[in-house]
């Protein structure tokens, strides 16, 4: 395997992976390789593109950090996220549908009562959320896990705020009995991902605006039921039909009305979809 | 824009590009996510896979410093980088052949005298080294800048010993008026890769080995060339036919031979492209 050229580089690729012993790994990464040959030779990428990209993976990877997920974001702006959503989420018509899970979950969230204000001193407008939590077939899912998190009106979230101690417009809270639960969050506002980073160069250097719909991310989890990565967009909001990450579902899309001066509500129904016994929930 | 599945959300991406005021990025850019999306879709990636690939990014880019290069390291295991230079380096016969660049050049070699010893210290046998440069005409190249770099008998280069405080085993020098260069390095060995990264685990997962066939890389510029980037392999070497980074070309291959008692010696002759005035060197 010597003198390879620009085509026979591929096959020589291939046949170097033919004996791994992961299928679905020489599966992937053939795939992959091919792509990324067929588009290098497709563009007559350069060795200073390919050098740029090159700078490009590796600031990106190191803007990463604990509270930043850069390549998350990456996908999320790329379309890469919202594909795998739309290919792996094709539920049964009346489950609530699924949209992009985003670089800012964390997993230490506070966990909450009912009725409890998550926003824990975010400036912004208050929504008094009142949520239900039911399966295809209509009934109330008790005891499910609701995961709920949110950007403040100054459109950041608590992460990217360095100088912030302590979690805020984010929580954790368990359905009652009838399913139901309810939270003081924030009217949620457009706000732009984060232009600081590699990711947000891309989109000035293609003229793409960097901002999102208002919305609030929910993770729904259920016993015996696919769990549930969704938002909520505010109907009105700019945006909505040039979200950047591509994420705006019209089932998702709901009314937030003034209910008292200076004062929002929010109701929804999220429909969860069984998982068949035996199946990976 | 609302209700992207997973085939729309290719032309949805190239219309939000439409507007890109760099027609060459608007290609790029389109051509990569193109095959990203068509990827995704012919494998049917599964969301795991895709954090795993979030995750393994992450790590190569954090594992870059100013002596790594993981993603370049990336670039060559999966045949991209020769891809590139089979591609851009398709040069009239006589020229001596590019190979790939790799991740361990730095910019700050010293700058060593005729007849240098460059080791520095590093282990190996010594190798006496005279090279001429000339241009495809036959003509010496005087004042030619040749930057070479290699591992030591262990396997490694410089910037992979974290306890040393110095260069070794690299230097620059300038061709006399005879476009002639002299001086002593390492016999080349074989080595592997770095496998204590990110890349190293994906070489392990695929099955294949880490190893190079034993080289020196050469950097040369001259004024009026081409830059040359190679390597010169030693005949006999263990990976030849099996280089990790697919990087052998036959003309590249040099006998090394043993002249004294545990000292071998290398003469080797590079041609130059010259560049048509006007072109970009």
């Amino acid at each position: 395997m010597r003198n390879i050229d620009a085509q026979t580089i591929t096959p020589a690729f291939l046949q170097r992976i033919a004996g791994c012993g992961d299928p679905r790994l020489k599966q992937v990464l053939g795939a992959l390789v091919t792509h990324l040959h067929d588009f290098a030779r497709e563009v007559q990428l350069t060795e200073a593109e390919w050098m740029a990209g090159i700078e490009f993976l590796t600031t990106t990877g190191q803007k990463c950090s604990g509270t930043r997920q850069e390549f998350i974001l990456l996908s999320d702006v790329l379309g890469l996220s919202m594909l795998l959503v739309a290919q792996h989420h094709d539920k049964p018509a009346g489950c609530t549908e699924a949209t992009v899970f985003g670089p800012f979950h964390t997993d230490d969230a506070p966990h909450l009562p009912d009725g409890a204000d998550l926003r824990g001193g975010a400036p912004g407008t208050p929504l008094d959320v009142a949520i239900e939590v039911r399966s295809l077939d209509g009934r109330a899912l008790a005891d499910a896990e609701v995961d709920v998190w949110e950007a403040d009106a100054d459109g950041f979230y608590d992460v990217q705020h360095a100088d912030l101690d302590h979690r805020r417009a984010r929580g954790v809270l368990r359905t009652d009995a009838e399913g139901r639960a309810r939270f003081t969050a924030l009217l949620p506002t457009p706000y732009p991902v984060p232009t600081d980073g590699p990711v947000g160069q891309v989109l000035v250097a293609c003229g793409r605006h960097p901002w999102r719909p208002a919305h609030l991310h929910f993770l729904i989890r259920a016993a015996g039921h696919e769990t549930l990565v969704t938002h909520i967009f505010r109907e009105g909001s700019d945006y909505l039909d040039s979200d950047v990450v591509f994420g705006v579902r019209s089932s998702l899309v709901a009314e937030m009305p003034e209910v008292a001066p200076g004062r929002h509500q929010l109701r929804q129904t999220f429909v969860l979809n069984p998982v068949m016994a035996g199946a990976t929930p």
